[in-house]
């Protein structure tokens, strides 16, 4: 964490950052010991392929993506731009590694002849990946690519933060429906007596919920914004004189 | 609506909340036919009774407490009392209605021998209801309760603004685990090759996270934020002149 952190008044932030890393990393790891005590293990081509799947979501889409959104928080005192790649890398491996998730239960449904796209975890899933991927693509070229206007940023901007904190949500959603599904297609008579695997997928649940909420309030604190650096503010200020005859949100 | 949001720059406001509106019945109406439609409508005795939990949820936990939650974006120009009752007796009406949905389910357990409190849908619904309950109970003291200072009041607001639009979020969750284990205890073997009950049940979950993510976008732009009438501003402005001093988030 940026040793900045402690130069201005982010009270609770720097505790609940790193708490989330500590709920984060345990929702990983409970995913890691149930897949390989309760469910096999990992590999690719054998029918443990779908193991791959719970894991890779729950790093790329749940871990990584959340991690993506705290950047802005935590690095208060970089230049914007070394924070965007920052989070546009965080970005990176986690599209690359949910991409990995996703072929991997496709080409397990595949194998076994098990039928796609019908469960609600399936669809909501869909959708929320497929907006992702809009979500890469447009914050690409309206933060990455030079030449789009301040005032175009500025008005998109809020509308990549709302989903993208809105995919993070519908994400961790996803992967509950997703453990409810294992939890009745694997151990459809021992689940309601609540065996260890049971107790152990619904901790998952409550774990993964724990990582968005204290994201989510880290992300809504109005007074733990990453503040403009000197030389963002000139620019800002300078945007706001020239726009504030027709912009009627100034006061 | 309040006819004042055409004054000032509500922008798309009043659209997205009638959207909300639209989607939030429309999620009720859904609920009402699938449940009527397919699983035998509704009785307090029968084995109907497990019905009225899902629609007293959908009803109480996710339609009225969202609305709740809108209350101080719509009416912007009346006193802060009257929006707070509005507020109030809106949680009145989902409490007592999303009650009476837990003792159906709990009573219909009862009675059927099934088992209660293994899923993760009865786990994160039980914790999400559970938080509720304290919400309500802090929200009573701080908010309705007199001889509660201003300085606390304003301390304890964002805590509650944030758990109130939190708990909303897990309920849609638990909404939809529930969608998912009653598509897999009731029709296990046609859920797969998606019947109309399978697409009703999947299409009910899209709406209820629709109307999530409308009421969330309308709550988290800043400037739909209620403004403070006049009378609230003098006070606000008293008391931050009175702590200014000891208060660092202020500049």
């Amino acid at each position: 964490m940026d040793d900045s952190l402690t130069r201005e008044n982010t009270g609770l932030m720097p505790y609940l950052v790193a708490a989330s890393q500590v709920v984060g990393v345990a929702a990983l790891a409970v995913t890691g010991a149930w897949l390989s005590h309760y469910r096999g293990g990992f590999s690719w081509d054998g029918a443990e392929q779908f193991n791959v799947h719970p894991l890779c979501m729950v790093l790329g889409m749940v871990f990584l993506c959340g991690d993506a959104l705290l950047v802005f928080r935590v690095f208060r005192h970089e230049t914007k731009r070394a924070t965007k790649i920052l989070h546009g890398t965080l970005h990176i491996m986690a599209l690359i590694i949910s991409l990995v998730g996703i072929i991997a239960v496709f080409q397990f449904h595949k194998k076994k002849k098990i039928p796609d796209m019908y469960s609600l975890h399936s669809w909501v899933g869909i959708v929320t990946f497929s907006l992702y991927i809009m979500q890469w693509i447009l914050g690409f070229i309206m933060f990455f690519l030079p030449g789009v206007g301040y005032a175009l940023k500025s008005r998109f901007k809020p509308f990549h933060v709302f989903l993208g904190f809105s995919l993070l949500v519908s994400t961790i959603a996803t992967c509950l429906l997703g453990l409810t599904e294992k939890m009745l297609f694997s151990i459809p008579e021992e689940y309601s007596k609540l065996p260890p695997e049971g107790i152990l997928a619904n901790s998952l649940g409550l774990l993964l919920v724990t990582f968005g909420l204290v994201i989510g309030y880290i992300l809504t604190r109005e007074e733990w914004r990453r503040p403009p650096l000197p030389e963002e503010q000139a620019l800002s200020m300078d945007f706001k004189t020239l726009t504030q005859g027709d912009s009627p949100t100034e006061p």
